[in-house]
């Protein structure tokens, strides 16, 4: 289904933030990007490239798969 | 690792083609590609984004994870 992956991705995201207790202020500002941005990214609305995937994937320490299923 | 998920993307999908006997020259007309650009994502050169996988995963008839694996 189209744009499965993005918002499993978002779903990932969100519930390793979650389950941390982070806010997305301080989650954005840690992975540098803008509280906005990581927003919508959890919201399943961007449409990342493989790269971006694994970089995220590096920084909170999971694999790039991990976030995608 | 940097570039895992396209190298996996690349083997995945050359494996599917190989399977079926079909060239890169006929894979790439049936997915509007341009053949050049098939190889250069068989060989993980290509940083496609999400859409772009589930796009060719519908068009091959597989789950778009499959080709990440």
């Amino acid at each position: 289904m189209e744009g499965g992956l993005q918002r499993a991705l978002g779903r990932n995201l969100k519930a390793w933030r979650e389950q941390r207790g982070i806010s997305q202020e301080t989650l954005a500002h840690e992975l540098g990007y803008h509280r906005t941005y990581l927003g919508a990214v959890e919201r399943g609305e961007r449409n990342l490239s493989l790269r971006s995937v694994e970089k995220l994937a590096d920084q909170l320490g999971v694999e790039p798969l991990e976030l995608l299923n």
